[in-house]
């Protein structure tokens, strides 16, 4: 076997990593995912492997309520989705609409009441929301609430909406207008009653979400590569600030906001998206692939192996190996077995050389001159480890690419950085960076090499459809309320 | 190999696939994998680490003997490594010296009782035994041994070496080496008392079996890629027929029979060893890219995308398009979070398409030729839902490249075969079996080939010093005793 | 009580059965208890052996809150609280504040949702809540609030009371006190911010609450008992509509309602609180023992033998035996191992005469004529299988005597009674009980001679200060709110 | 309820209490319980029922193998009968005839590999053993089965016998038959084959084992509160000596060994069998309160409360109350929620007074001169403590009666025993253990008392029919063999 090109950037240890335990790997945290079902009998099922697909968005809880029309059966729990739900769960989740969710959240609110769905109880009956992406001005609406007497329970943006729609005298569907037209932020929502179904897209489309069939069905999804899991076609992609309102009557397209400029997160394509879900009409693997092509092009370095950090940059690096024609190799490797109940090494262990999931292979690097392909910097310190890595075993060079431009800036849209005063590429220059880590020498991609790999149906758009804001700190929202900042990931 | 959709040699979800609970995926099935430690007095915490990282030869049961020269302190129990073993656990098994198993067994043996390592008390006090691989005679010594009044308490072969320790009048190590040279087979051997440590390799080298050194420590393992793992440094292969002899006096080298040919196990070069192990000097994953460039050679066909099986297959993927030009694509993907406890999708979800592990990449390969490399086919039920999945989402054409011979022989060393009958390559020609998986071509890596590939030391040895008995009905041992024979895996 | 056959008031096991699992033990349901702590360093620990000794109030859940005066610390769950904490969970709870809760719910809210502590942030903090009891005008209040726009999260009354405080523009005392006065019901309610530690009964003390101390802290729980277990002395019963307010300043006492005449459930005598704890000034093993000597006077009958139902009889048959010099004999056994995962019978089985968990002692009852002690009879079907049960080892006579009144009406302050319809004493006279009872004679015991037994302080009180409305149907509250009836506990 | 008379000597609890982890408990540890079924559809189900009847003999392991009358199949795991098995576990145990055994151990042997039934695979086949007692000579054989190559994979006395048969030239009844014939001690044996179930108890018949009827089939049970929950008829005891058959032929009755004395074990009366089984056609509940009664008159003193140490001694209590016209009461309680898993107080916490699972009631005690009943004195420090818990709480006199004589020798027939060095009655007086458990007074009870009170079928025989070694150390076999004295239990 190869190098597990497969699965790039979701395996599950990958992200646990970053949870502190594990100093080594300072990855950003993937944001959440959302699964709907609207007219199945099996709804429960097929979130069931929906969620599974989706996994990589978030490990650390899942959860799915179904409605049968008149009441909710839900469960949820900590843990991945297989651990959470066993076949009597499963098979006690009757109805034929619903909505799930997997999270990653920091590990302060790591709760189970902050696991989604979450669940309500107001005037009009029960109310099931999940979501994913992050409401900049949720701490605003949230003192204004308190202020009036409400209460909450977790500190999840998500309890704000409840609350909104809760307070509207309207009717359900213009409450929620109303309530998702007073969040500021970048957001995919799903809404459920016993007898409606919302979904809804923040007015920048900021978070993917995007919908398919399956029969008579109507699915909902943060990726497409659960559709093709379940079976399913996928239709199109959620508008940005459209809401879809789906009951008895079918489906209504409605808006709760105009559609502001297109600013898909360009973190999606370049590391959280699985590498067969498409954005925007494209393939990721292949836009990947591209980054690493067109990363070969701006910056060629004569190597002997090109290598890639498992698994988030396999495709890029095999793209880069194809461009230049040095050949890709399997030069780390990273064992999958390893997850939460793993026992980390001593650092006495650690000091005599006992590794923890990334190894180098000598065999492949000893005597090499290496170009090692990874997708972003974030501190440093991972990168740097990786680059010693390579040189324990024998590298002679090593060349670092990252298929991305300069991480500088912190997301306000769901995506959890850590303050911008951690962000190396915001303090030190590419050179200072390069010799930190300690690199032969380092390259990003650029922001227009960026654009023209993404492909698809945004290259004419303004900056291909892209937020790159973490990139370049154009923001496409306001970002303070009260003079708070908000940053992370809330869900 | 095909009939192996998912994760060859290293994924924990992969075996149990195979344990009848799924019954669609029909691969080869792993045979175990021993560690060893002689003078380090953290032998269970390198055990555990070393363990992990062959965990892919075995995820049914882990266990670990420790000896602090006066008593053994061990652990058994049904699962993987880290699931068996937690802290506390670890922290009590003290001791500088120990054995440990890693064991894959057919259904019906998977009991607690059969876990290893076995434990003993006879005359001369306690006893470890851990092994890999399949002793044929094994059933009529056992026979002997019960008409002269021996109980046994497993199925296991690893409990008659024991047997004729124990009733043998010598010493430990002539007891030893005597019950060695009784047996007939592919086998590795690691046998514990309170005082030695003896290691032993079957007289063909048919298991791999390697050496190590940490500081002043002797490790031992199936394959080299947990030496790397724990920071030690890989000495030499034990060679066939060979029995090391650790005590407090050192490493002492004898043999128990004389050296045959040599004739490691080919599947392990084209399936079961991790691609970053060495074997015989030489980089499995390189060898592996070797055989898809030799492939590519051998049996070229002009198409748009080269895709490999996931996860065995990638590095000749790779190799295939390399040589050939034609881009190497993420046709298939599988998903990693699939593992014991997940529930799998009821018969009519999977007609509503509802997928198992495996999915095919609807962008990568609509409307295009694609080249499907893996690594062998068992009884082509899995190679032919592979090429379907492939078709239904629009391939063209789909050419099938397997990087070993046919496979028409069962294994009588180590490896899990269906019963000859049940090996399509035993009874179809090339032609037959490429309609019966419904692929526009098929073609095989020729025996030349794959000696080639392997390279190495091997090249000037016979047959390249590999045993391919699967391929060529040619066995370096006698098979049958008692006119009944004895295949599988009975560790 | 006789539909109770397993231990009443404390042993784990018993009011499982009582959820819907075992259809043929119909007791009444504990309806949960509460301890506090306010001044101890070690309040995590104090709460998890104080809650222990409550188990018996309720094994669905446990729960406790702590704080250190700037942030809380929780942990609840689902099971008994031996189950529901560990010593990592246990240690990580810091804090010399703390409230915590053990539950018993009706089967359709037994989600961990509703464990306490339940837990609010509020414009003013964080505020905790656990509660025993039930609130009479909740769903009225419940109604109102979310009529303008409140959500709930939970069925439970105790976020009523959360709304109410968070509602009010008072301080947090003030506005704790106008949410009491509003509830109309039996409740013990501990209120806990990061400053303050609130302690209420409702206005005729239909819950018992108690006051203790250890060295310099104040405890509080549901019964004496916990304070025995951890050394503390106990001071007094928290008044009906007593209010104390603990904070940095020490103990205030304080009033949110007028107190009302005293009127504390008669069902915690007779079978509710545990032997050794204290009602009254009085041990409950003794009033019980009083109240069998007093049945022994009311309605002797002339037998071999007395036994009582284990465990709930023991002290009233032990009681009858010592006043009529009948033998107090073991003629009925539990088995203590019974649990929640205990595997049922088979219908088959049971026809052929595998027992539940209850059996009858054949040396002891062949031949003999038997007095059955028991304490209430709520549907009659358990009395009826106790009876019988005793018939079939060879009783020649049985003679059933209830420590009770004829139990006719449901209970509105906390106790999980079925519908009126259902309790056999509401329909039948008790000729028609004993028949349907199969026993040859049956005697209740008067209401007289259960404010006798009560004795302690109480004599001299209307009604010995008892609630019997279950017995007499005088309720000390209103019982409806717009025309709904609310009985039960809803904790 | 009253004060848990029910179970008196046989708690889950309790038990673990002695294992170490409580050193406040010293009490006698059980030694293991057998069950065997032949000729029942339902054979692992019933075993189940009669197991946990009998859990009170064995907490830490328990195991079922049933036959189908081809194969075996079975299960073992560590923990009690219900947490052992579930409902998947028991469906899988198909067949018609079965053993069961429940297991005590000492710390340094709880193993899951010495849990029972133990399974061995011979000449003849498939052979299962569950035994409950101690084989005194089985060091001896062992040492010699070793000599001559066996190997052992327990330090179970079981293995042993599972050797000699294996090992003798006849057919299987005649060897069991002369293997049984080797072993010097006290036990009782079950042994099944795929055709036959033999069961034996030792010439002395020192440990309980009972027949009964199930309709057609046999059932065979440590104690004959198992069959009362399984429905069944008791039918007659296994004489001492005697080797029942069980095949398709039937039932046939044979020897291994000429009759001895009679010598049931005194403590099973006293202490460890359930008060609602039958030894000798005598109720034990009834034994017990004789015992107590006897005791009344042998050492009256006059006092206002008599209260016995729960769970053992409440009979005993109860009969010296009736006997003395001194009222019973409830002046001792202990948690049965109490388990392996929860957590044990802090010593600083001890020191404030939280108590472990035992407490005394101020109530019942204060001001008070208290008769405390209990079984036995092993080391005193059980004794010490439970005396002080009743003086803090104000007993002005308590005044300890033992329902057995001094306990001065240690078991070798299965029971736990401390070395006879710590036994206290081996070194001191009556007068010096009372001042060492600080009581006011402390009597014994008579060997002669005991043995009126054990009454039944006994009296005419010598000492009753009762081993009474451990008071008069009068032992009915050999107890060294090679200098060795083997006591305790080694299962």
């Amino acid at each position: 076997m190869s190098d597990e090109i497969i699965m790039p950037m979701w395996t599950g240890d990958y992200y646990n990593e970053g949870t502190g335990k594990d100093s080594i790997f300072d990855k950003l945290k993937e944001e959440c995912g959302v699964f709907g079902v609207f007219g199945h009998s099996e709804a429960a099922s097929l979130s069931y492997y929906g969620l599974h697909a989706l996994q990589h968005r978030g490990e650390e809880s899942a959860g799915i309520c179904v409605s049968d029309g008149k009441e909710f059966n839900y469960h949820r729990g900590m843990g991945l989705v297989k651990e959470v739900f066993d076949r009597d769960k499963l098979l006690s989740l009757r109805g034929d609409r619903s909505i799930g969710h997997v999270r990653y959240s920091t590990s302060g609110d790591s709760r189970l009441a902050n696991a989604q769905p979450l669940i309500f109880k107001y005037r009009d009956g029960d109310l099931a929301v999940a979501t994913n992406g992050n409401i900049v001005n949720a701490p605003k609406i949230r003192q204004e609430l308190e202020m009036s007497g409400s209460i909450f329970q977790t500190t999840s943006d998500t309890e704000v909406i409840a609350h909104l729609i809760a307070r509207s005298s309207k009717d359900f569907v213009e409450a929620a207008k109303d309530a998702l037209g007073q969040l500021v932020g970048g957001f995919a929502f799903l809404l459920l009653t016993n007898d409606k179904l919302i979904v809804a897209s923040d007015p920048h489309g900021l978070r993917p979400l995007t919908m398919g069939r399956l029969g008579d069905a109507y699915l909902f999804s943060s990726e497409t590569c659960a559709f093709e899991v379940v079976g399913a076609e996928m239709i199109r992609d959620i508008q940005p600030g459209e809401m879809l309102v789906l009951d008895q009557n079918g489906l209504r397209e409605e808006r709760f906001a105009e559609p502001q400029r297109k600013a898909l997160c360009a973190m999606e394509y370049i590391y959280f998206s699985r590498p067969d879900s498409d954005l925007n009409g494209s393939n990721l693997h292949s836009s990947r692939k591209r980054m690493g092509k067109i990363m070969a092009q701006e910056s060629f370095v004569d190597a002997d192996v090109v290598t890639g950090v498992p698994d988030s940059s396999i495709s890029a690096a095999i793209g880069y190996a194809e461009q230049t024609g040095i050949p890709y190799e399997l030069g780390l490797i990273k064992n999958k077995y390893t997850g939460r109940t793993f026992i980390q090494p001593s650092q006495e262990l650690r000091e005599q050389g006992v590794k923890m999931k990334l190894s180098a292979v000598r065999r492949v690097v000893e005597g090499k001159r290496v170009v090692m392909i990874d997708d972003s910097i974030v501190r440093g310190t991972t990168s740097r480890r990786i680059v010693n890595l390579l040189r324990e075993v024998g590298a002679t060079e090593v060349h670092v690419r990252i298929t991305s431009p300069p991480f500088k800036n912190p997301c306000f849209y769901g995506i959890d950085t850590p303050d911008r005063g951690e962000l190396i590429a915001s303090y030190k220059t590419i050179e200072e960076i390069c010799l930190e880590i300690n690199a032969d020498s380092l390259q990003f991609l650029s922001p227009e090499g960026l654009i023209q790999a993404v492909g698809g149906d945004s290259r004419s758009e303004y900056k291909g459809g892209l937020c790159m804001a973490c990139f370049d700190n154009d923001y496409p929202t306001r970002t303070d309320f009260d003079g708070e900042e908000k940053f992370g990931c809330n869900c």
